[in-house]
Parts: C-alpha cells; structure tokens; sequence
C-alpha cells in the first residue's frame, strides 16, 4: 500500500514539475534517499493527492506559503514552474506576489518578484509560452 | 481620487468581512486612524481591489501567508471568516492547513487548526451555515 | 503495511507523551482527524522511529527548533514533558534553552524560558519529580 | 571587572525600565538565575552601555526589531515602556509601528499596535503622562 | 492627487537612495510596473513621507526590521547606502548590528555584517568617505 | 577574570573549528572586532562553557536552531563542520535534518540537506574520513 502511496505521488510530482522537478529530486537522492521518498511518498502521494482542494489551489498555497518564508528560493522556482504547468498564468503568479506583500512585506515580495523574473526566462528561453 | 480608493476599499472589505470585520477596523482606528486608512485604502482600495486574480484565491493566498507567518491569529481568524463568507468551503479551509504543514511544519498548522476550530464554532453559535 | 505505521507510531506517541499526549492528539482528531493521522504515522510511525539518532536526541531536536520557531507554545510544552519523560533532566531543558539564545535572541529564549517554568510547575503538582 | 558589568549593566536596566523591569527579571531569576545574569551583564553591562548609538536609537533599534519578531509581546511591552521612560514620544512609537509595516507586513504591524495600545492605556492608569 | 503622492514618493525616494536606488527601481519596473509604482506611492510617497519620526530615525527602523528578517540582503543592503546618505554614520551602522544580536541572535547579526562591510567597500571604491 | 572568558572561550572555539573556525573569525574581526571578541568571550567563553549539557549535545541544538532559521547557511556550516570535529557521525547529521523537516517544514529540511552536502564534500576533498 505505500509502494501505491509511491507511485500515485511519482506520477503526481512528474505531472506538475515535469523533467526539470525530476532532476530536482535526483539530486536530493543523492544526499539522502529518504528524504527523496518522502518527497514523493508523503508531499505528493499523501498530501498533493487529497481531494477537498483543486491542484491550482494547492499550488496557490505552496507558492503563497513560498513567499511568506522568504529563504526557500529553489522550492519557490520549482512550484512557480509546476504552477504555470498545470495551467495558471504567468500573470496570476505576479498577484500573487503582490498580494503577499500586504502578510509577508515589500522586501519578500520583491525577493520572490525576483525568482518569479528569473522563471519567467527560463521559460522564455526555453521557448515555453506561458 | 483617493477618497474614491478609500470608498472602494471600504466597499470590498465590508463586502468580504462583514459587521466582523467593521468592529475590528474601528478598533485599529482608535489607537491609530492612519494604519486604519491603509487597511482600506491600500490593503484593500488598492491590492484587494486588483483584477487578475479571483477574489475566493485573494483569501487563499493571504490564509496561506497568515498560517505560515504563525503568529497572526487575530488577522487568520478574520480572514478564515472572510473567505467562508465569500464561497471557500469549510473543507477547503481545512485543507489549506493541511497542505501548510508541508512547507512550514507541523506546529504551525496544529496551531492554525486550532484557529479554524475556533472560527467554526463560532459561526456554529451564531448559526452560519458554511 | 501503512496501518503498521500507524500502530508503531502510536506505540511511540504514548510511550513518550503519555496520557496528556493522548488528549492533545484527541483534541486535533475533532477538527481534523487526517491531521490526526498524519502526527501517528509520518511524524511517529515514520520519522520519529527512525534509527540513526536516539529518542533523547531527537528531543532536544524538536526542543530546540521549537524554541527557535518562538510561537509554538503548546508544541513546545508537549515535548518538554515527553522529553522529560523519556529521561532528560530539568536542568538539561534549560541548557537548551541557554544554548538557544545564541541563534534565536534573547526574547525567544525568555518567552521558552516561562514555558518551562510552566511545564515544571504542572509537574510539580502532579508530584512527577523530574 | 565581571562584577562591574554587572553593576553596569543593572544601572542601565533599572534607569530604563524602572521597578516593572525590575519585577520581569525577578521572575526571571527564579527560573534561571544565569539567564538574569545574562540579560542585566551581557545585554546591558555590555551591550546597552556602548558607545556609538544613543539611548534612545538604541531603543528604537530594540523596538523594531521586536515587531519584526512579531511573536515577543512581554518583550515589546517592556521596551515601549522603557522608550517613553527615557524620552520618546507616545507619536514616535506610533510611527515606528506603522513604518514596520513596510518590511514586516500587516499582521505583525497590526499586532504591534495592540500591544501599544496596551502600554499606552497602563500609563494612563498609573496618571503617567508620556 | 495620488499622482501628487508618486511624485513626492519619487522625490524621498531619488533624495535618499540616489542613482542606485534608481536602478534597483527600475529591475522591478521591468517585471512589475505596479510593484515599483507601490514601492514609491505607498512605501515613500505615504510611509516614508510622515511626520513625526524624523528621517534619519526611520532609516534606523527600517535597517533594524531587514536585519531581524535576516533574509532580505539586496533590501538591507539598499537601506545601509541611503542611511549613510542621510548622515548616519559607519559607526552607527555597526552599532545596530551589535544591538540586534540581543534580539534576533548571532547568526542574522554576523550576516548581517556581512552585508555591511560590502556596502562599506562598494562606498569606498566609489570614494565615498562615509 | 574577562580576560580569562576570552581565553577559555578561544580554546574552546579551536578545539571545535579548528583552522577553518579561525578563519571566519578572523574575517569577522576585520569588520567588526567587538563582534568577534563577543563570539569568543560570551556565546564560547560563557555559553558553550557551561555545564549541565554536553557539547555534543549543544552542537546538536545549535544544527538544529540553525536549520530552523533556514537563512543562516555560513553558520550552519560552521557548526556541521564543529559537530563532525567533536564526535557526531554524518548519518547523525543527516537524521538531525530529516527530524526537523516535522517543525520547520520540507524547503527548510531541503536546504538543510545542500547544505549538509556541500560540507560532507568539503570533508571529502580534504580527505576527512567523518
């Protein structure tokens, strides 16, 4: 049963993050593997998996989380990918960072106004429209 | 021009949070009139009143801030009854909590569950349905 | 395989918490008994019975993230006693506690300060001698 | 010369805060009588008595720090009442808080002026005047 | 009215931080035009703008608030060259990131001295006395 | 008797860090000499000097405060270099930072362990066997 837990979560995380989430992960696999699993097993085939909240939401809330903590740069450009994967929009991710500067203030929202620049390229160069 | 931020924002937030939130407000504009204006006319004649992002993920976004930043109960509770008041479920409530426990650990959110307790029995006494 | 989890999470849980552990976790299964589930089986079933670093160790862990964290009063006073219990000294929680105002500051070493002054004297009353 | 400091250091605390200062580090003392020591030598023996920065900027500096901290109210009470013992205006601390909420947001700013408003209305009741 | 509000804003802002604080400006115009339009409307055309706390003083403040964050350093870093722009001296500058290690701990207190010292030899690369 | 906190403190620090500990402090003294005598005098001359707690124990306080703050990455490695210099094996380092992902959350827990990898590397290339 948490061999399934694994799986639905592997396909879960491979479906929002895509290669790059893959590459992500394979490198804290390196460090330690546990933690890889409960990446996978737990944050996505746990957690990710629930219903009650739309997989958009969720992202909302991982990136809105993100902000708020303000030292979590490479989690905060994983979600940002994995979010525009899924269908929000390059233009949603920018409300996002300038409504979390009401909870969080200016100097998280422009330091997360930053990755989301640094995303945005990415993408770009990559030829990724949204 | 601003008079009209200011009547906006009034408009939204009363919208949003009700007598609640009213009585909250005049409380602020006791000890300081100004930082009452800003939660009118900036945090909600301004930022609340943007377009580009839906109201029901505004209040997602700000619950998500207020879990992580785990010292806001007074502005988590009011924005608990804010988005039950605008069409969030008590589900999707508890399920934001529970996605913030994988980004800001386990006691913030067994203290916001506390919080969303707190605001579900007291919508119960007053006979809120949702 | 999942239920196991959950049977030696549980067996940990209690052995270290105790009856006042089991309330807590009673409370938290009203609101939210996935969140409930998720405390048995991942934080206890899966991480705190990991081998690798003993169960005193792994207090003074939490302790001290918790102490750190500085808004987590009722989590802190939880493993407090379960650290007690399992064999810490009293003078040991306030090394920590000593110890922890070199990284988080002297206000969240004297706001943890007055909860173990509150978690002794509850003790106390209940004539536990450590 | 450690005894010195110690002298020092209590001078300094107790022209700042008074007999209410001198009341939290009692209780203090009874829980640990090096964490006292620590605060009167270290923090106002040392620190407090440098050169460099005034008094009262050295207060302000204490202050906004606190409200960025957001979670330290016994703290930020005692050093408002100690920035208005040694000169500053009731307006001044208003205007710290509403300037914190530029970097720390609004709850921590919101919070921190209800914890103003506090100190202010325990002045009025003991006929202080600033 | 609130063009007013910009142009003011403009004016604290170019008055305080110079050309570098104009480039920094214009990075975020580039990915968010209403954030940079926030950062001089609100944060100095309203905030910055206030009386009753000279400027010299909210400078103070506002380099307290960063170095408490402890993960605001391109933030910090601006504040520190608009301080000693406006007449704060190094010394002060090094006064306050003593002080804050009695309150946020050493680590955000050393890196934040870290942050100091290269804006202190940018300054002096520039020529810049003080 | 100061004197004899900075010398007691100074063996005490070399004894942990070693060269690489100096050379920090060096780089800190630079700066800041007053800071640098701080560290030595009073967080290793008079905190880490005390007894009640064993310093493998407070080194795992310290990597666990640290990893909770999530912004202090040149300290954090400072003190898994200390912790591995005075006993602790690498696997203990690694359970450290999977227990605190319980408290502080996965991004925290996954920036602990690039950091935790990055010294292990460090030690590698040195030719360090622990």
């Amino acid at each position: 049963m948490t061999e399934n837990k694994y799986d639905a979560g592997f396909n879960k995380f491979k479906n929002i993050y895509g290669e790059l989430g893959i590459s992500v992960l394979q490198n804290v696999n390196q460090t330690s593997p546990d933690m890889a699993k409960y990446i996978i097993e737990f944050a996505f085939g746990e957690i990710y998996s629930r219903k009650g909240l739309d997989i958009k939401s969720r992202e909302i809330v991982s990136i809105s989380s993100l902000l708020t903590l303000g030292n979590a740069v490479p989690q905060l450009k994983s979600h940002i990918h994995g979010a525009l994967n899924i269908g929000c929009t390059r233009d949603e991710i920018l409300e996002i960072v300038i409504q979390i500067l009401l909870y969080s203030g200016f100097p998280n929202a422009l330091n997360g106004l930053q990755t989301v620049k640094e995303v945005f390229e990415e993408r770009d160069k990559k030829g990724i429209n949204n």
